[in-house]
């Protein structure tokens, strides 16, 4: 499929702008100022699969073919790369059209449908939507990692936050799989992000065992079951996560970090998973 | 319609809470504590109008009759609330139950589907989804405000954040009336808690002529349509906006104000709003 992946720059390669000039009006205590300013672009992207619109997203306009895939399988509506025949992006016409290997038939009433379930066996009930209860799986990873390693990987996404120190108006996500690679994908949409490091991971067909996801936004039940459905076992971030992530994140054995700010930090679930001597 | 809402409570009026306490580890310069945490709770809210399911939301679970009547507003399904005949919400079922007064036929195609236009006469083209041309409209207001009133309305706001102080993990939006009110409501979802005013404004009946808008997020091109479907003219955040939310706020004559630090703020558009002198 990778070799299929082209993008139709209606007559040559286009990059869209990821930022925007503007010219502002700065007010600091009392005075005025005419300055310019840096501004994220919000890139509109409609999604047809097999002919039919499957969804338009407002995104960051950057590695949108990761975008997809990872979009698609978020949604269920693929499994692996490879189920993808042909993948083709304009960034002219704010289009991406996807043609499945196995023609696919648009089931309004299976997207976002809710789901409940007693998952792994549990007797609580926990959230899914429909899609998320196909793909979500426990995370069967025994890896451990220390403190420094913590606040190392905080680091190190914040290094590469090249977009939000220009604009301060996009989020991050940032996968260190130790010893093989890492990635950081920015985007105006907090899951956005994520959906581009996942289709990264399914192009390339990457393992993740002992991976760590760290993230720049809350850690909600989406993000998680996003994490969850990258088979990621640990999900780091600057900011808080809620009640229903956590929930999940103990049945599907995610460990969750929040508020890491200078040299600390909570851990919240399976903190089997962190060293503590 | 008012007088029609009801909690279907299941035997007895019933609240959910909004955050939960969890036992946690906490890590903080090399030494490790175990500690009680508050955390926000997610509640999952399916939205069904004239028995089809319509939506399945994760939210904050309070102000949650407001909330239904918001979102619909903001999807375009209702104009005003007396367009709805009953509505039930069921803590305990995690379900809002909306009866229109004129019975409503489910299309998804309109709903979510891209519509590009050349809004208010100017050449440039704009994004709107088909439900926000329908309903996004130029602001007419001619109120005007000091720097004073801008570092004010957010001081109000982060004064009411009282789950974002105890949890982290909320978004709050408050609408300033002046001479009338102010209404503040939080949410784990950012569109959630401005769906939360929407549905007190159309309640109540309240005109929003000179009322500012206080957010905790970013302003993308959602927030800002959220916001000129409310009839608000002034959006400030501590945060950043997007250039498409500016386009936006351009055209339909909203004035932009982001990055509200300490003493300092940003002005992006229609800055005649603001008194510079």
């Amino acid at each position: 499929m990778l070799d299929k992946v082209a993008q139709r720059g209606e007559g040559r390669q286009r990059r869209a702008p990821l930022q925007a000039k503007t010219v502002i009006q700065r007010y600091h205590e009392g005075q005025w100022t005419v300055i310019e300013d840096s501004v994220a672009n919000e890139f509109v992207l409609t999604i047809e699969v097999d002919r039919q619109e499957f969804a338009t997203v407002v995104c960051t306009p950057d590695c949108l073919e990761d975008f997809v895939i990872g979009f698609l399988a978020s949604e269920g509506v693929i499994r692996q790369a490879s189920d993808v025949d042909n993948l083709e992006v304009s960034l002219y016409r704010g289009m991406a059209w996807v043609h499945l290997k196995e023609k696919f038939q648009m089931r309004p009433e299976v997207y976002r449908k809710r789901y409940i379930t007693s998952c792994c066996g549990k007797s609580r009930q926990s959230f899914y939507f429909f899609n998320d209860a196909q793909t979500a799986h426990k995370i069967e990873d025994s890896t451990r990692l220390s403190a420094g390693d913590i606040l190392n990987v905080m680091a190190k996404m914040d290094e590469e936050s090249f977009l939000f120190k220009q604009t301060g108006g996009v989020h991050m996500a940032f996968l260190e799989i130790p010893g093989q690679c890492f990635i950081a994908r920015s985007d105006i949409g907090r899951h956005n992000a994520l959906d581009k490091v996942f289709g990264y991971l399914l192009r390339c067909g990457l393992s993740t065992i002992g991976a760590r996801m760290a993230f720049s936004g809350r850690i909600s039940s989406e993000v998680l079951l996003k994490v969850s459905k990258m088979g990621v076992g640990v999900v780091i971030s600057h900011s808080a996560p809620t009640q229903l992530a956590l929930d999940l994140a103990r049945d599907l054995n995610i460990t969750v970090i929040g508020f890491v700010r200078n040299s600390s930090f909570n851990v919240y679930t399976h903190d089997w998973r962190v060293q503590m001597s």
